[in-house]
């Protein structure tokens, strides 16, 4: 019975932070309303006010919802890199299966939304900096120290390589959707044609002489 | 009195625009008011809508105005690479006097602002891709082109290069102000730091093999 209520109540959690990410990308947080999220997830507007004090706090938490596709972005960077046998065949691949979660039209819609509240929520942006930017790229520089340790890079300050790496890859690809606002723009061609110019850039600079 | 006339009304125009941006940057494009607009401008209403239909009209001529900036971008770039005879020492200062011009606050308060309303003016933000973002981006593909035929360089794809030697030069910079909304966090000594770490980085990867 406990038990129960406590998974009746994670569950709505989960449907009212879903109902609000898409009111919140739809409209905008000026003019999302609880009525309307509460409406779309199916309980009532007490039920929404019970689990999040305010509408910045339910935004509050839509954002750092996404810190879970972080934990995939992780993922991606260990599972290419670690024990690699062919850096310049699973640093392509990385660099593709990057790219493609990075510019998923859902992920650029938030990029954007989390920028435009910024200003107005600046501790908001700064956890998820922390959080989300800065722990993506905290992973691939650990990725990059291995290699280094593995005479497989030749790397002095693996952060640094890392901001690299995904510049390089993203700048403008994530620029054009983000001033756009099309975010469905990019092409996988015109993707992989990045990812394969970024690894052939990587490897050219940070590759040990032969 | 004709030319008194059209220098009267070019003083207004400008005047309108300046006092538009502070309007715009400090409250955003819904809190900022016609009225309060004039008031800054110290011009009557009726003044700033014979110069601009509406507030989407003025919105955008705030925006085009930042091209402006882009004008010195592209000089900085011209004077600082060609007919270079250090090409290391001009990259370097080249990715010194860039991202300084870049992470200026109000610059990066526009970006942000630009990027918040690209949902709502995609045709907008779509004119300032390509007369801000890509015009400076292609001159500095024409630098390296001709660079890449004076044989200090050996870039097969100009602008995919330029694209490189930005996107290494501003990927943290700029995603920290964009994200957190500190449009004054990062000192001189750290953005040195990412100059000369890009410029390390782009010659590695594009400096003709000995």
């Amino acid at each position: 019975m406990q038990v129960d209520e406590e998974g009746r109540s994670a569950r709505k959690h989960r449907q009212i932070v879903e109902a609000a990410t898409a009111t919140f990308l739809a409209k905008g947080f000026d003019n999302a309303s609880m009525d309307e999220i509460a409406s779309l997830a199916a309980v009532s507007k007490q039920t929404v006010y019970r689990h999040f004090a305010d509408k910045e706090a339910l935004f509050a938490a839509v954002v750092l919802s996404t810190t879970e596709d972080v934990n995939h972005i992780v993922s991606l960077i260990t599972g290419a890199l670690n024990g690699t046998l062919d850096l310049e065949r699973d640093l392509g691949r990385l660099a593709d299966s990057f790219i493609t979660a990075l510019m998923q039209p859902r992920v650029l819609h938030l990029r954007r939304m989390i920028i435009a509240s910024a200003d107005r929520f600046p501790e908001l942006g700064t956890t998820w900096y922390a959080q989300g930017f800065e722990r993506a790229l905290a992973a691939m520089a650990d990725a990059f120290q291995q290699l280094s340790e593995r005479g497989l890079l030749e790397i002095s300050d693996p952060v640094m390589a890392a901001n690299h790496f995904v510049g390089m890859l993203l700048w403008i690809p994530i620029n054009r959707a983000m001033f756009t606002g099309d975010d469905d723009g990019a092409g996988e061609a015109e993707l992989a044609r990045h990812a394969s110019a970024t690894t052939a850039a990587f490897l050219a600079a940070y590759r040990p002489a032969r």
